[in-house]
């Protein structure tokens, strides 16, 4: 009463009251509310500004706006091993009763003797013996659901949540906000695409058909008029590094704008989209929070980001510090 | 004015209105103006009813509404032989001047000599030949600017048109239809991907993922920090037959709802369509129309439709009389 007869006071009020609702205003407005403030989040919101604007030389038409994201430590976690490696380990443990040769042919011994020590040590080769034996054998709907069964039932060894909880929440908040502004989604991973696309449709939003991944060879099987794809135990294609940018050739037919990866092996993708005429923009994920997730980088096993850390830096393009530049890493420590 | 003082003479007026009103209604509301009215077209429009009414024990969610068409023969021409085949032929003539040797050399000497029976006498190992020689051995973005340079300047030997003039109207209209009926629509075709992607885009508003076809190997290239797609002179992929199935399964990764082809090589699609649990449409284009088209089936070495005109009628498939259902064959009589 007294104040609002002070011009002054008065004028200090309706400042404070201006500068309150602008402020609720930019937190409604956010469209990154899991970043902190700070030159990642405000080099992605610039970039989106510049080339969706119309009146800008920057400006990039609508069916060009094509981002691709690799997914094993990109939009959901890849500790302490890629997860599709979980699930085969867990496949192998499910079928062994109806295999008994396994308990002495490597790597299935190893496994089922629990010795990741050993499984390791059969290498590349015991990995692709390994994905061949459960990801084959059976039709296209038959593994759809084991994945899915799978996915309801086992729980990560860290968190003891299903693995498709471990998706990374300031990561689908830029999907979300890079479709608003008419970008094309697409997941480009090394994982296999049979793999991913039973839950990436709910989990990231980002349809079946926009899924590039690594693959086994199908056959067509009409099967007395119950037409059925069977899986054959023969790899197809290996979607990684180099192959990155093929199965983008091969599956999208357009070079990315905007390409977001973690590792050396999503450095030809990021290569890839640095090279498109259109202004483009380039974003590693670098694990650093050693906490809340894994921090990891040149010397790791899974998900090395070493001559990609170099090239970030050398071309200035956007690197993630997990720990500076994300609230929150997954969706359940909104629930808290 | 007298005529509206007596009411049985306003009661004819007005239902007069009432029908001219209908009419020109139903005229603007028909999604298939270029079908003529018949069962085809109201098979097209009953199943979109059904499946897009929510009340219906029919109904397809719109994330399952998958629509795959085949291209050659299904949505452009593909006589007097596949347009690709066309673009092969004059890709050898613009290159002979490099290759000498292929004077000498089957398939090209055959058709540098314009030996049309010698060609198809060097059978399907020439083809893959010829094909291998005009789509390899370029960067991705050259091949696509060969492929646009072409359709520009070449023109089909009977219409003396670009090839891409030669799409049906009422299959756009029928892609059309259906979009707006939140179906997505896919071309899954046996010609190659890289060859449709150019053009398909503007020709049929198919983006350039939606393309599913045959492939050859491609490399990535860093080259010295201008990274391009190498095509190889590898095949990677035949889309046909059985193949069509696989492909659909690799690119989209669900089962078609609606599926369209015109000949015994999209039979497995259809197939593959047919055995979906939803509601299904399998239609073929039978090519009836020796006027304004071409007429041929069975006995044709193109577009061969043989088994599957068995089959449709077996399974009760919607097949196209091009002749009768079509009251236009291509967009250009519209503009008569």
């Amino acid at each position: 009463m007294k104040q609002s007869q002070n011009p002054l006071a008065a004028l200090v009020l309706a400042m404070l009251f201006l500068s309150v609702s602008v402020f609720a205003q930019s937190v409604a407005d956010d469209p990154l509310p899991s970043w902190n403030k700070g030159k990642t989040k405000s080099a992605i919101i610039d970039y989106v500004h510049d080339v969706t604007d119309t009146n800008s030389k920057n400006f990039i038409p609508i069916v060009d706006r094509i981002a691709t994201f690799d997914n094993d430590g990109n939009l959901w976690s890849e500790q302490p091993a890629y997860f599709q490696l979980f699930f085969a380990i867990d496949r192998v443990k499910a079928m062994a009763s109806d295999h008994p040769e396994w308990k002495k042919e490597q790597p299935f011994k190893a496994i089922l003797e629990g010795d990741m020590d050993e499984l390791i040590e059969q290498g590349e080769h015991g990995i692709l013996k390994l994905i061949m034996a459960t990801h084959a054998g059976v039709t296209s709907e038959e593994f759809e659901s084991i994945v899915k069964d799978w996915l309801a039932t086992a729980r990560h060894p860290r968190f003891n949540r299903p693995y498709n909880e471990l998706v990374y929440q300031p990561m689908l908040e830029l999907l979300n906000y890079l479709r608003a502004n008419d970008f094309k989604t697409f997941i480009v991973s090394g994982g296999g695409i049979e793999f991913m696309r039973p839950w990436v449709e709910e989990a990231y939003g980002i349809p079946r058909d926009q899924v590039v991944g690594s693959s086994g060879k199908t056959e067509f099987d009409y099967n007395n008029g119950d037409p059925v794809i069977r899986k054959l135990p023969e790899l197809d294609f290996i979607n990684d590094k180099g192959g990155k940018p093929v199965g983008i050739y091969r599956f999208i037919g357009r070079k990315p704008v905007f390409a977001s990866g973690n590792s050396d092996g999503d450095l030809q993708m990021l290569q890839y989209a640095a090279s498109n005429t259109y202004k483009s923009f380039m974003l590693y994920v670098h694990h650093t929070d050693s906490k809340r997730e894994w921090a990891y980088d040149r010397e790791s096993h899974i998900g090395r980001l070493d001559k990609g850390l170099d090239e970030a830096k050398k071309h200035g393009w956007t690197v993630i510090d997990m720990k500076k530049d994300w609230k929150v890493i997954y969706p359940f420590e909104l629930e808290k």
